[in-house]
């Protein structure tokens, strides 16, 4: 039985995790386990800890950046440091980011980060359980939480 | 019983490190120990060390970037730095920045700072005593400094 | 018989692996493996995998970055990463981006891809069978997917 | 008795490196060595083979990025690199860069860099010698080159 | 006998190579090795191979960045890896960059390419052979390709 590590934090505006937790219940086949940070920096070691101590197969770590351009600089560091942070732990880590700036209303905001975390659970279960599914959808400009770009045929 | 690390900088046009101090005195139940560098830049390595020489558990990094353009460049580096160093010394660096450019009056930058400290304060003991806690506050719009965004219902 | 592993990702909306098994099982003289990811900040971990955990003695990165600016920034750390996990595992990760905005229609974008694709295989092959040989095209100014700059005479 | 490495630039515009090995002579106590480079970004491994190969304790990288959006661009890649290099070796380097950017003449930028240089010097030194000195000065808005900012009360 | 590696692209339009080879042959006391590679993302490894697989002593890194904004990130991407790489084999690797947009003819991009290359092999045999020899020239202001500076007096 493989296991799935949550990272989400206390800044983002919506709980994030929780998404993503019941998404893993539904399918109900791994073991879970979840962590809360604060900000988005706090994200790569937390990462890297369920994937080296705690025994995780794959992480996800879930961060809603501010509207502001020192906001989008932190989300850059945080992303550079899960990249680094992967390759470390030698396992993934699924950047799961919602700019608030995406959205006009609370509303859309709301939808937009439940589509996205949903879609890359879906993600991490086909990387985790059955890799090679990823092939028959290469190129299918597949998007989370947006609807699909589609193929260019 | 666990040990604190605090480090800020003589750039800084507040004392940072004595807030921090003095926040983490009212709690009183860890062993605190403090650096004082010239510069952010100078942060990750001195954050290392006590985390790896000194048996810190956790570190938290003071900073006030200014104004200038060549300032958030700093800040950047620093930032980057800070999350290599964490990732290295796999233990958390709580980065701690005032951006001298947030506030309009020094009244108002003394205030930020206290506050951003003093609640990043909070942070740390809860990643250190009770990181569980952490979860039940996902998503809530937490902000260090400024009154919580709070989350979007 | 030396290996090749070829990556690419399900945002992208032309299959960029399966134009690049195309074109080296035209060749014909390597052994060849596929993965796919969700996103281009999904490749350094899967080149790496590739390279150190399935014996391959080479890596391609396929991923086509969208035209909004967090794209550049993700297509950025994506590039970074790929350059810390070819330098992690000792062995070469050829990079093939193209960027949404390089074209102007969706007919100029296919082209553009299997173009790009086509000829950074054509040089995956001789980094491999016989890299001398790249020696005698230096300075030439090759583009990939573009008509070639040529060499200033 | 410890050992002080200083490394600077043939790119310079003024011999930093000079500067540097001056004031340290006035403190006299030290062992010290000096490395030139041709320019900024020569000055990460510069600075750990000091701290690595020829045993200094602490090295000071001193560098003059010129005033082009490039020499930005730089001056950003060798910061990194220097942070980089001192979280390989454990071991502190003191960057020291002036902006040609900085100065409106010949004249300012030659005391700017002047007193930039010195005043990081006796930083320094106390970094080496009496690190907890430095947490007296802490938050008190110190500035190497320009006149200090001062602590905001 | 000590050895040099060099390695330039078939992106760029002047074979740089050839004219770093041309260089040390005149000098004549090194042995002297040479790669090239596509494009100068693929530098960093070719640059590392060289001085852990080749026993080079020291490499050179050449290329030819185009002029828009895209080429821009990549030349920083590059040179970050570049860095990284010196840093992990713990040997130098000399930048040579000639962006296209620093010419504003064919002719004098040759110049300069032509100028540039020869003046960094000449530091480089100072780096190599007489490294105390660069300490004279330090802050003298060298520019390579272009017209030196010169120190301010």
């Amino acid at each position: 039985m493989s296991k799935v590590g949550i990272i989400d934090t206390t800044f983002s505006r919506i709980n994030m995790g929780e998404i993503a937790l019941q998404a893993l219940s539904e399918d109900g086949t791994h073991e879970v386990m979840r962590r809360t940070v604060p900000g988005i920096k706090d994200l790569p070691l937390a990462a890297k800890w369920m994937l080296e101590r705690d025994g995780c197969d794959i992480a996800m770590a879930c961060g809603m950046p501010g509207p502001e351009p020192i906001d989008t600089m932190c989300a850059h560091e945080a992303s550079t440091g899960l990249i680094q942070a992967s390759l470390m732990a030698d396992r993934p880590i699924i950047e799961v980011f919602v700019h608030m700036s995406e959205a006009d209303s609370d509303r859309q905001l709301r939808k937009l980060t439940r589509n996205r975390v949903r879609e890359h659970i879906s993600n991490l279960l086909s990387m985790l359980d059955k890799p090679e599914r990823l092939i028959a959808r290469a190129g299918t400009g597949e998007r989370q939480g947006w609807a699909d770009s589609g193929p260019i045929e």
